[in-house]
């Protein structure tokens, strides 16, 4: 058994463009893409050391960015992803934004203005806990739109997410795919043990109740916005190792296609006054 | 010899807030504080791990913040320092804002106007490098201001700070104290490593040949900013591990000093409905 390549973890897990694409028939598990879990954990181990060198490289040139986008029902792990693949970066050049339901502010602005506002300054590397999907999920689901509005959005986000990716900023989309069953498993979890319990929310029992919904969303969702310059990827995500593991490898990939280098202007040293020995005033 | 306790460190480094302060009488070297490096590295490892839990706890919380203020010359070290102090801690609920010269929709407003705009949100540790006292340092030396402006601008900044504790963001300062010969030293190891490069800024030379009239204004910042209730701490900077060590000591401080608890809201598991086996649409 061998790691699986960056090539054969994407290929997997992506939601091809242009191509259909059915989420009931994916596989929650994680054992297709990475058999062993012990591999699983080194394998995400050496990546994160990885990608934390390319994110000093990123921050370094200064003139790009990478958008990493976390989607997924409550307990898939979008929190537990940020900590295990950005395990090893240094905050500095790290933005993490965690959309929660819409100020009246951002109320007041179309759906993708506090979306636009929070994208990652260049240089660094921003991660949606969260995102302009919730506008075509939870919003379509609870019917917070008008079905018309909704319908248009999915458009609108492919140029939106097209025109990041021309002015500098990639941007790599997670669906964390759990199971019904592991979920339920999580949100007792998280009654039972003390450092757990202010994640529980009797609402999530909610968005639970409508779970068909919610996956008939992520579907249109997902095959809608899959696109060449933005793909989705689906993660199996009932194995955290698993899950973490797949992640980094594609964000590693991802940051490995940016060909980041060290750039080196030439400066001489002989040529600057260090001033040495004296203190001027 | 022993890790030194947070109490000693504290009484080490702080700048006594109503007492008379010399910035001259500070030492640089920080073996006065932690005798040995290898305990000083030790020391660091222990306090960012205890760091990473007080961090989840203030996120779990999400009532009060923790801003932490680092200032000092070029190479003093403020992007070394959030590597290390916090290398432990999940980007989730970090947020690093670096102050760069300002914008002109900055210098459209008064100077705290986009510092009080980056202040962490509730839950959240944020880390300023460079700060609000650019305003009294950089901008006192260069003579971006009037004297009489910068001159009233040490007791707004006590005013906002005292506003800010009062309001559940805890701020604590820390100005990097490096020696004059250290960052001749460390300026030129970034021209000789092609991963640190990129760091180098043939300004920073003139901010060097400036560095009495730096010092000086450091020594006004401190003496009249370290307040009972944000106190500023000065850190002798020229050994990287020691001023690692010290700054984590005093974090973890000051996060303990905000006696942070896991709650128990007291829910009970067989009051929910997880909707066992079934998936209802």
């Amino acid at each position: 058994m061998a790691i699986p390549s960056i090539a054969a973890v994407r290929k997997a897990l992506i939601a091809p463009p242009g191509k259909p694409f059915d989420l009931s028939k994916r596989d929650t598990s994680g054992r297709e893409v990475f058999t062993d879990k012990v591999e699983a954990g080194t394998s995400l181990k050496k990546d994160a050391a990885v990608i934390n060198e390319l994110k000093d490289m990123l921050y370094a040139e200064g003139k790009r960015s990478l958008l990493v986008i976390l989607q997924g029902m409550d307990t898939s792990g979008k929190s537990g992803t940020i900590k295990s693949v950005f395990s090893d970066t240094t905050p500095l050049g790290m933005e993490v934004k965690a959309f929660k339901a819409p100020s009246s502010e951002e109320l007041a602005r179309d759906y993708l203005w506090r979306v636009h506002n929070a994208v990652p300054r260049r240089g660094h590397v921003g991660i949606f806990d969260r995102s302009q999907y919730e506008d075509v999920l939870v919003v379509r689901v609870r019917g917070f739109a008008p079905l018309d509005e909704i319908e248009a959005r999915y458009e609108q986000i492919n140029a939106f997410e097209k025109h990041l990716g021309e002015n500098g900023t990639k941007v790599v989309k997670f669906m964390l795919n759990i199971g019904y069953e592991e979920q339920g498993v999580r949100l007792k979890e998280r009654l039972k043990e003390v450092h757990k319990l202010w994640k529980f929310n009797p609402g999530d029992l909610d968005d639970r109740s409508r779970w068909a919904e919610f996956m008939a969303a992520y579907q249109l969702a997902v095959s809608r916005c899959s696109t060449r310059h933005s793909p989705w990827y689906v993660v199996p995500s009932d194995s955290r190792t698993r899950r973490n593991a797949a992640i980094a490898r594609i964000v590693r990939g991802a940051m490995e296609d940016m060909e980041l280098k060290w750039r080196d202007p030439g400066l001489k040293p002989e040529s600057f006054d260090f001033g040495e020995g004296r203190i001027s005033s």
